[in-house]
This record gives structure tokens, sequence and C-alpha cells, in this order.
């Protein structure tokens, strides 16, 4: 094990995900820990509690964070940073803790495409994280995908984030198949979230071609009324469900922007594929970036910006 | 009060309403109980004994039912007729019981306008009731919304139900207003779903217009941005979200059926001039039917219908 230098954590409202890092930005060990929706009250000694083990073996250590860590009701508020908004501006924005000894990464605030103010808290350094994988991304336009609770749509202009705009596709989707008709005769005591039929999500996927324009909300009860009438099996309904939301959720996103070329997504596998077979059905080409991968490269990217002995300029 | 002649009930999932009517079809007493999902396997049992004082002070009373009483869950399975389907079709398909005293009103089924199966079950009865009270829908083409958890958008055709569409969006708010982020930042403790503030709906009326074809997966977000932003008061979110969903709905819907002429709306007083609100926002007039005098109404034509000495010929 290379010597510790950096504690980086991604605390998100239901997870904190700590990493214990070297010098070389490499991840040695990792310690999970309650989202800030639990941590409340009670950051910093939660915090503590957690590092007692590495900060005996490593002495101490500074910490970078991001997520809802930085939220008005985390640790520390660190104020939205107003889109467009440089890797160079989000570190300069980050709040100091224990005299620089913990930062804070802000979230990205923007005025979206539908004229709506618009936030984020977390996926920012994710952002980061891609643009420090993937140099090509500093140049020109791209158009980056953040799938989750809060799908972020991500505009990015000569490595500069530009706008973004939230879709709540996996907010509505998890709210549907924990509680609603419409995916179980029972809801309640089904309730799982994963897509376990590939064959039902594309059929999801290519029912949506057939009627673009149509609102998810007149779409959703179709799970519902295949099922009873024998057109969908029940097992088969949240994944049918979910390929008409994301689908729909695409489609919208890809008109609103009309960036062209490849879509980055950044997010788990599992999600990363969903929207990856959507943007397919859709025409476009994606790329795939890990979402851990592209937080833990964004942290310790933010860290090192922090750490010139001079003023920064530029990544 | 006149002799009483018949029981008339809606069986709905959540809740019992049974009306003990006279000859003239007015409602002389009434009792709620518990819905379809709580009845489960005990139909006939809780029926019975809800009815013993009405039975022992009147005798034996014909009954008829409608609502999920009729799905493959209820007291006796009345299947889906399909549509177009006129008043008399729909009562000739009801089911008997008990030698012809109870008789449940058949929910119906459609290929809507998207392509897809659709359902409803008791919203026929009031169909079959804004019919019987309004002659005038007797003729010509009507378009009929009839908001609820699932939100029937209803063709008819010269007097017979032609194709009707679902829409979710009374179920999605009701999800969102008792568990998301997006209407709270406590969810769980609040959960009202009553629209408190005419001013913040409007408000999400007028919005939706400014962007008429964005997808509301990308339009919900903003209840909780424009409230963390200090645009909108936390004890408006709800209304400003319902607003902009009510729009999103009625705009598809518009689009969809490209009928005519003024809206007809059947339900609660309170559903009804939200979606009032948001056709005149659109430039739709629209004319309200009570929709439990409309259910009532349903109940007691299709008894007449199947109380007829000859064959039935017309409404």
């Amino acid at each position: 094990m290379g010597r510790a230098t950096l504690v980086a954590g991604d605390w998100g409202t239901s997870r904190l995900r700590l990493f214990l890092c070297d010098a070389d930005g490499a991840a040695v060990d990792t310690i999970d820990g309650p989202g800030a929706s639990e941590a409340r009250d009670r950051f910093a000694k939660l915090f503590d509690s957690l590092l007692i083990d590495w900060m005996s073996q490593h002495g101490p250590l500074p910490a970078i964070l991001c997520g809802m860590v930085g939220s008005s009701f985390g640790w520390s508020e660190a104020p939205y940073l107003p889109c467009p908004a440089r890797p160079e501006q989000i570190a300069g924005a980050c709040v100091s803790l224990r005299l620089g000894r913990v930062r804070i990464i802000p979230g990205l605030s923007c005025r979206n495409r539908l004229d709506a103010p618009d936030l984020m808290r977390g996926e920012e350094t994710q952002i980061l994280g891609a643009l420090h994988l993937d140099p090509a991304l500093r140049r020109g336009q791209h158009l980056l995908c953040l799938p989750g609770t809060h799908t972020k749509w991500v505009l990015l202009d000569e490595g500069s984030v530009r706008e973004f705009l939230t879709a709540t596709t996996g907010e509505m989707f998890a709210l549907l198949s924990a509680h609603s008709v419409l995916v179980s005769d029972e809801p309640g005591r089904t309730g799982s979230t994963t897509i376990t039929s590939d064959a039902a999500f594309s059929r999801g996927l290519t029912e949506h071609r057939r009627f673009p324009e149509a609102s998810v909300l007149h779409r959703m009860f179709e799970a519902r009324s295949r099922r009873l009438s024998r057109d969908l099996a029940a097992a088969d309904t949240a994944a049918y469900l979910s390929g008409l939301m994301i689908a729909s959720d695409v489609r919208g996103a890809l008109e609103l922007f009309a960036a062209t070329g490849t879509v980055h997504i950044v997010g788990t596998a599992q999600l990363a594929s969903l929207y990856a077979a959507a943007l397919n059905s859709q025409g476009r080409d994606s790329r795939s970036i890990d979402g851990a991968a592209a937080s833990l490269a964004g942290l310790l990217h933010v860290h090192r910006l922090l750490s010139r002995p001079v003023a920064m300029h530029g990544t």
C-alpha cells in the first residue's frame, strides 16, 4: 500500500463513500457510511469516528468532499455556483473547514433550457472527473447524461459546464415500482427497481418510437392495461415502463439540446446501459464513463487544483 | 321518505358508496363502506352486513353495482366490454348474481389513440350518467374528461363510447406529494394532495404554455429548484407542480383527440375546477358534471334499461 495522502469522499443523500488515496491518486482503501439524510446535525462527529483507523495509521490527512454534505442541511453549506462554470472556478468556490483540512465542493446552479432555475450537487464532481479522464471532452460542445434518481443532462462547452437540465425519470420510476398498481397488483410487496428483462425494456423503447410526441402521462397506464390484457408478462411490467420513460426522457433531452455527436453517459453500469440503449434506439451513439471512477477522479482533480502553489490558471 | 325500490352502489378500489333509491330514482339514504381492495374475498358478506338495516326496513331490494366489485378480484367478474359501446350494450353485458337480484356493470376496454389496450371500470357508469343527464351529449362527437387517480379522456360518438385514453396524472401527483423531495424537504411528513393555492396552480399552467412540448419529466424538478431558489414558496410547491402536470395532461389529450367544442368534465368539484382552469388556459371551454351525481344517474339508467319488459332498443 502506497503512503496515504488524502481522504476523498462522495457524501450523497443516501450514502457516504470515502476513499483513502495515495500520492498517485489511487484509492488504497474505502469506507461506506450513512448518507447526508441520516448524518444530519452530526456530520463532523460521524466523519471523525469513521476515520479513526485511517488517522491512527496515517496521521492527520486532508479531506475533499462532494455531495449533499455541502447542502444547506449539510456539514457546511457550499453555495451553488452559477453556470457557466470552469473546473478551476468550481475548485475556487470550495468551502474550507478546519483551517483548510476539509474542503467541500460546491454544487452548480443554472437557468436551464426551459428557463427555470436548475440545481445539481455531487454531479459537478463527476463532470469534473469525466473532463479529467477524457481530454477530448475539454474541446468543443458535448452532451453528457448523468442518470440517477434525478438524471442530469449537461452541456459542456470548451471544458466549462455551460448549462444542464434535470429529469425526474429515476425518481418517478422508483415511486411507481414501490407504490403503484401500474407495476404490480400488490404494490409494496414487490418494489424492485432492477430491470430484469432486456427484451421488455427494448419493447418499451420501440413502442415509444411509434408515438414519440406522446406524453409519458398518457403512456404509463399501458404498463397496467397491457398486463391485464395479457399483452405483457407481470414480471416484465417494470422493464417495459422503464423503457417507455427513459425513451421519453432521452427524446426530450435530444430535442432540447440540439448538440450533435456522441453522448457521454456518466453513471453506474446498469443505468448507463439502459440510457445507451435508449440513445441507440433514437439513432445516437454514446460512450460510458463509470460514475464512481468519475467521482473519485473529480475529487482528486479539485484537490490538485487547490494544492497548486500559485494562482490557478486553467486545468 | 319515498318507498325504497333499489340499492345502487359504486364500489371502487378505496371506497364503497351505497345509495338507497326510491321509485323516482332519488337517493333517500346512503352508506359508505370499505373499498374493493379491503373487501377482497368477502364482498357478499360485507354487502349483506351493510344492508341489514335497509333490508329489515324495506324488505329485499334489487341492487345494481359498478366499479372494482366487477374486477377479476371482485365479487364476480364482469369482463371488460370492448368499445365502441352503446349504453344498452353495457347494460346487456351486466353480470347477474343471486338470480338477478344483484347486477354488476362491466368495465370497458378499447385500443386507444396510442394503439395500446386501455381499460376503465366505474367510469363507464359515470359516462352513462352524463349521457342521461345531458341529452345533448347523445348527438355528435364530444370529448369527456373524468379526472381522478387515473384520468380518463373519453370520445363520445352519437351516444356511444367510441374510445378513451387513461392519464396517470393523478396517481403521479399523489405519489410525488406523499414521497418526493420535489414537493417537500421532508416527504412523508406532509403528503397532502389538496391544492391550496390557486395562484401557484395558475402559475404552473402559465409556465407550461411557454414550453408546451416539453416532457413533464423535464419540468417536475422545477418544483424543487424554484423552491430552493426562493422563486416559489414551500406551501405553493404542490399546487405549482399540479398546474404543470395537469396542463401537460390536457395539452397532450387535446392534441391526440382533435375533437372540437366544449369539453365535459365529470368529477369532483375540486378536480373539475383544476381541469377546467387548465382547459381554459389552453383556449378550451368546459362544462362540469358532478361525478357522484353522474355515477348515481348511470346506475339508475342501467337499472331502468334492464327493467324494461321487452328487448332493449336504444336509450
